[in-house]
């Protein structure tokens, strides 16, 4: 009775991480400095130092029981009303701390949100290009994904192909902005619209549509610019997000959903959660590490690096003629391949140490991410390396 | 479209959790101090200091990106071979790291434990008396549970009764020794028993059937001796575990599932855990808590607290005439109730201030359950009015 839909989803492996992980074996071979590797989006700047701070000062000066006793199901009121009081402040919100449910990561929080919403022979719309772990999200909850195909000229929504594909069965819309792998983030003129178009059809359908918001990225804007709060835009948004990117916590699994206070229901949304919960195995962030991040809530790391690399390679890639859209945050980028075949076209960058990504599994093929969350020393040698590989190739 | 099925579950109460929060309540009324609150299996001892010290040492001497980094998706090689050494050396298992996946908590060791083995339309027989969690747990992955009559004789398995409900659709049987609520664990002529009939309907069937147990208790035994491993018993074991209870983290969410490496696909089964992840919400522990539970991973926090309430209260139980079975570990009791209606009795007990709770959510109606986690020094206070109650309401 082993498990016949687990066992295919490994056969199924993730082309991300065979191009992960060719890139270690190669980095064994000749020094994994000299392997030029843009595969993988973990972030390279350390968490804030008021962080380790913090954590330690709880460590000293609590009592472990109350570090380490269980949270409440609904999470730790502190984070809770820190996380609130941080984006009312920030984007002109109105979250009590009862509307912010921790969960372990984006990830963990999506997981939750599209339970709530969301049912057996539901569908869930999401837009080309988009992070593929989508797909076991939201196909292991019982919903179906569609996805709407790109637009590639700006990576902003297709509508004429969104509308095609809404229906009476859409019970959400996921979103990711900004977006992995695009960089772009969605403009105010795209969420109105977006929104727009989702009222009338919530009037049509008579049912709600809610929009889950994946925002990891929120905190990494480049030009001094900030990304348009998507909750602003449309009251049944429930906004899932992670710490692991702006604060560089990946490995501690901590995250939210936000539930937008004027959304159906917005009273009930945390609870469900907590019941959503007891099926997913009660996977609350760790008591000690809400503790801590609710301490540093309005920090980040210092991402300045991001941007930084962001337009060495941008820079590079339009001197080498590649079409490329100009990210406007995260530490991805999107061009278009020098061939037809995003794929053979990573293949040939192997040779050159290059470990590019194709864009097919994003669902946008002919398109390459390169995830630049690395040293800037190593993006300057690797657009050497990306000079002489287009050079040698492609004239 | 929001969840019907989650609305429905917020109606149903947990009886559990009502009497808690009456006590709580009382608590407000009268000082918390004045509650004999036996409502609840929270850890009343602090975790040990060797945990506290490891925690400091690592965020003061390793870089902060090695800390918080993304473990790697099937858990930090340190600790997987922490586990697999720890359990080898006490119960002469031959487990490698690649046999433990972590995991957070028991619940979440479960979750990914069932869904391995286990899937839509078959069946998962637990015996009562069970920890009612176990129906969202098998619910929500889409098998069914089948629980068991008890045995209110010694709270051993009910075999006859059992032999009944297997079929050819069961695909695991989910036990938990030493048990919460019943106090007892198996002894090895049950497990031989139960792993011998096992193994002949494995043959009848033609497929695997294989033993989730649950065992966050296992290092909460009493009188010098130590709960039988239920691994050693039947190959195709996947244990789930939890250090919620021995190490008093319940708040950090880290257990494990050890796979037994004599089951069936044994070296796949990790594996498959990994994928359930990805639909469950890459719920993996806290780097950070792996780490320095991988430290201290032989120690336990001191229980002997527990030992010593156990036989207050036991003592007391059987000099006010009540059938009680003596329990051989974790912090729970489970006699019968004075009349056949536990929650009359229990609510009776509430007019003293007694938090006890009726046994019919553990599928075992005429019993109530004593969480004993508390102050030796209110146990004592406790058993005063559980004999003023007594003496009063039954005499």
């Amino acid at each position: 009775m082993i498990s016949k839909m687990y066992k295919d989803m490994l056969n199924a492996r993730s082309v991300i991480r065979e191009f992960a992980e060719y890139a270690g074996k190669r980095g064994a071979e000749i020094g994994y400095e000299n392997v030029f590797d843009f595969s993988l989006g973990n972030p390279s700047v350390p968490a804030p130092k008021e962080f380790t701070e913090a954590m330690i000062r709880l460590l000293q000066n609590e009592p472990a029981s109350k570090l380490h006793g269980y949270s409440p199901t609904l999470g730790n009121p502190q984070f809770k009303k820190a996380v609130a009081e941080s984006l009312n402040k920030r984007f002109g919100m109105e979250y009590k701390a009862e509307h912010i449910f921790p969960t372990s990561g984006a990830a963990g929080a999506l997981a939750h949100a599209a339970r709530c919403v969301s049912g057996e022979g539901d569908e869930i719309i999401t837009f080309a290009p988009f992070f593929p772990e989508y797909i076991p999200y939201i196909n292991h909850m019982g919903s179906k994904l569609l996805v709407v195909p790109a637009n590639t000229e700006d990576f902003q929504i297709n509508f004429e192909k969104f509308e095609e594909v809404l229906s009476e069965k859409t019970s959400a819309i996921l979103i990711n902005t900004p977006n992995n792998p695009s960089g772009i983030s969605y403009s105010a003129e795209t969420l109105s619209r977006l929104a727009s178009i989702l009222k009338a059809k919530q009037e049509e359908y008579g049912h709600e549509i809610f929009i889950l918001s994946d925002e990891p990225y929120r905190e990494i804007v480049f030009d001094g610019k900030e990304a348009p709060y998507v909750s602003k835009f449309y009251d049944n948004t429930l906004s899932c997000y992670s710490f692991s990117k702006s604060l560089s916590l990946p490995g501690e699994r901590i995250g939210y959903v936000a539930v937008n206070p004027t959304c159906k229901d917005a009273a009930l949304m945390s609870l469900l959660c907590g019941q959503v919960s007891r099926g997913t195995g009660h996977n609350c962030p760790a008591s000690l590490i809400q503790m801590a991040v609710a301490e540093v809530i309005d920090m980040t790391s210092d991402m300045a690096v991001y941007e930084k690399n962001m337009n060495l390679i941008y820079d590079k890639l339009v001197e080498l003629g590649f079409t490329v859209v100009r990210p406007g945050g995260t530490f991805y980028i999107f061009p278009k391949a020098l061939e037809e075949d995003a794929s053979a076209f990573c293949k040939k960058a192997l040779k050159y140490d290059l470990i590019l990504v194709p864009g097919d599994s994003f669902g946008c093929p002919g398109f390459f991410r390169m995830a630049y969350c690395i040293d800037t020393e190593k993006v300057e040698r690797a657009l050497v390396a990306l000079d002489k590989f287009v050079k040698t190739e492609y004239r």
